[in-house]
């Protein structure tokens, strides 16, 4: 069974858009042990679209169609599909509800640029869009079940869980059972875990594909079997990864540094604040991005200026005249003080260089202090972090959770990365 | 004159790789006026190369072909190349230099496997690759123009820049110049814009592309022309487009809401506090990543608590007892709150329900109010956003700092989303 992509969009042809869409369906349909053959973007153009549907679906048996279902007019994929099948183009009833709706939800007029998203070819079958205004459709044709789907990723990942996938399914069934194992892990690199896992587990089975997905700052590890008979197979490869790097994981699947950090603390029933100035409220915002922070995270603190670190969590101007805002004293007096403002049992305190500008050859671009813990346990490193700006911040905001995280847990052993960005 | 792009990986057809490498090929070149017309992406299968190899230097003027040269066993496109070609692969002398030298470079020992980079067809010519092991080739064949290149992105990258535009240039020379002017909006909607350029701006020129880019939360919009001398046409679209549009526009190409907001404070010699409960911490994260933010930027409180509100800026306790925490009085109380504490001139305070859980009949999960202004003029709405809770959070962000940027500037007008996502 084969299954072609043709992905369509000016943008994507300029080099303006990067498409992530296609490796999102490979993914999916990869977990289901479907692949993906082969794909072909081209720009909206009639001539080329049209030439590239017939080749296209003679040639396979499903034909993703990905792009061009907008409301303006160089979104040509339902005109060129008509073409294709000689269905004559129509008002789709169930579309036009959908817009209708969409547009209630969204307090908008229902405009003539929208109605377009309505008109469809005859015979098409509707594929609900739960997050936007376009809906996608299926049709067969010359053997090829054709599918067509918007471009916009988060409508496109939303409509493959829940429709498209499962008409794949259903309409070519597959024995296989493939299922990966997902975990996350921070601070330890994929060659690093390579290394490890061949010099250390070298009877690793065949069966069981180690794969990795670098996400910013976690790693993500994949245990993938084709077979569900290989299940204990991969139990086994899990329980083996798990005995040599079990510090630096920090959960399964869907979590995130700050989850396992909310998990912790609302197991012991405590509370975390923080102090922040290189970071600007970015450990505050990633904490509370998740559903129920608030049980552990009632307050935090920006820091950006001396004054303010005086006057709104007291640390001592003396400090911060003979150390200087970046130093061990300053930040764990911030980190006090946050404890003290707040109530909070824990506390993480950052502050460091930022850049581009504001270096000095003691403290470079790219230093940071950061303090962490209780009250009667409270720890401080200094990092050199050379990065840009924004990565810079992510990578404290991350160490910091994660420096929490392994105080919680009561982990003794020290994290590589702390003597890797130490001076 | 066609150019053509193969890339080829399992990784890539797997959905493990998100491919970046097409576009910025097709960002360098089309800044030189030249267009990529068509992209096809297989796996590391040898039927499949060759077939696509055949057909497309059958059909375009330049192939640039993307990946497959690296050191192991399913780098085939050295071998497939020479199959096309009927050039035999023989070791390529200037390829086992380089492949010399950066094993000394690394302080590694050149082994069998870097060795099979060298091995190359006859009759190519090499293109230097000055950061990685593989170095790039071209070969003309069948009228094509045939280009290989290695698949990690920064190595393509200085490759393209060093040599590989200047070979398409210098072998398809064009004299058209292609400029595109970018300008950033918000709080402004794709179809509303298409609309009211067709409704009021009948004579559009059709030298002028019209295109949209949406970011979250900004909407870019490009004004395309392929050629220098329409540049007083595209500068007319602008002003058209800017007479209509003013109070949406957030700045030009790399601006973001928080680096306008930066800049006006700065004009204005003003600083901005920020008191959040909702988005806690997202705001002053958002003002925080630019560089510079630091001369505007002193203080932010995410107060998440009732007590919080209270001990750390003063909200009444009665306005919270008797209005509830998402309430005009308890925004207008945090905002000056934050105010006197900070002595900033200008703050954003924002208290509401992101969910999932904590709605109620009176203020369901995406009810929010904003406070924004100066000590003596601050204003509050009431919005009702329906989203998930990142989404939510984002929104208040985006708004927020839209709504202080148009304080600054002075705009009387109301944006359209004020009563787009009013109750």
């Amino acid at each position: 069974m084969k299954i072609q992509l043709l992905l369509t969009g000016n943008e994507l042809m300029s080099g303006h858009t990067v498409d992530s869409n296609s490796a999102m369906i490979a993914q999916q349909l990869g977990a289901k042990g479907y692949n993906i053959a082969r794909k072909v973007t081209v720009g909206d153009d009639r001539v080329k679209l049209l030439e590239e549907m017939q080749l296209q679906s003679q040639a396979s048996e499903v034909l993703i169609i990905n792009g061009g279902l907008g409301p303006t007019a160089d979104d040509l994929t339902a005109q060129i599909l008509s073409e294709l099948t000689g269905q004559a183009i129509e008002e789709n009833a169930i579309a036009k509800q959908h817009l209708i709706e969409w547009c209630e939800r969204h307090k908008l007029k229902l405009n003539e640029a929208n109605l377009k998203q309505a008109m469809l070819p005859t015979g098409i079958e509707i594929i609900p869009n739960p997050v936007g205004s376009a809906v996608g459709f299926f049709i067969h044709h010359n053997h090829c079940l054709i599918i067509c789907t918007p471009g916009i990723p988060s409508e496109l990942k939303s409509m493959m869980k829940q429709t498209i996938v499962d008409l794949i399914c259903d309409q070519f069934p597959n024995n296989k059972q493939p299922s990966t194992l997902r975990f996350q892990t921070f601070g330890i690199g994929e060659s690093t875990l390579q290394q490890l896992v061949n010099n250390q587990l070298v009877d690793w089975p065949e069966e069981v594909e180690l794969g990795f997905r670098a996400g910013m700052p976690l790693l993500e590890i994949k245990l993938s079997i084709q077979d569900s008979k290989h299940t204990q197979l991969q139990q086994d490869c899990y329980q083996h990864l798990y005995r040599l790097i079990s510090d630096y994981i920090v959960g399964s699947d869907s979590t995130n540094l700050a989850k396992a950090v909310i998990q912790l603390l609302n197991q012991q029933h405590s509370r975390l604040t923080t102090a922040e100035s290189c970071t600007g409220g970015l450990i505050a915002s990633a904490i509370t991005e998740n559903a129920g922070a608030s049980s552990v995270f009632e307050a935090g603190f920006v820091t950006y200026s001396n004054a303010i670190k005086q006057n709104i969590i007291g640390v001592d101007k003396m400090i911060l005249q003979t150390q200087g805002a970046v130093s061990e004293a300053v930040v764990i007096a911030m980190a006090n003080g946050a404890m003290a403002r707040s109530g909070a049992d824990y506390a993480i305190a950052v502050s460091g260089v930022a850049g581009p500008d504001g270096g000095s050859a003691q403290k470079p671009v790219g230093t940071v202090w950061i303090a962490w813990g209780s009250r009667d346990k409270l720890k401080a490193c200094k990092l050199r972090l050379n990065a840009s700006r924004k990565w810079f911040q992510q990578m404290v905001m991350a160490i910091s959770l994660d420096l929490i995280r392994r105080e919680l847990l009561g982990i003794e052993k020290e994290p590589r990365y702390l003597s890797r960005y130490s001076e």
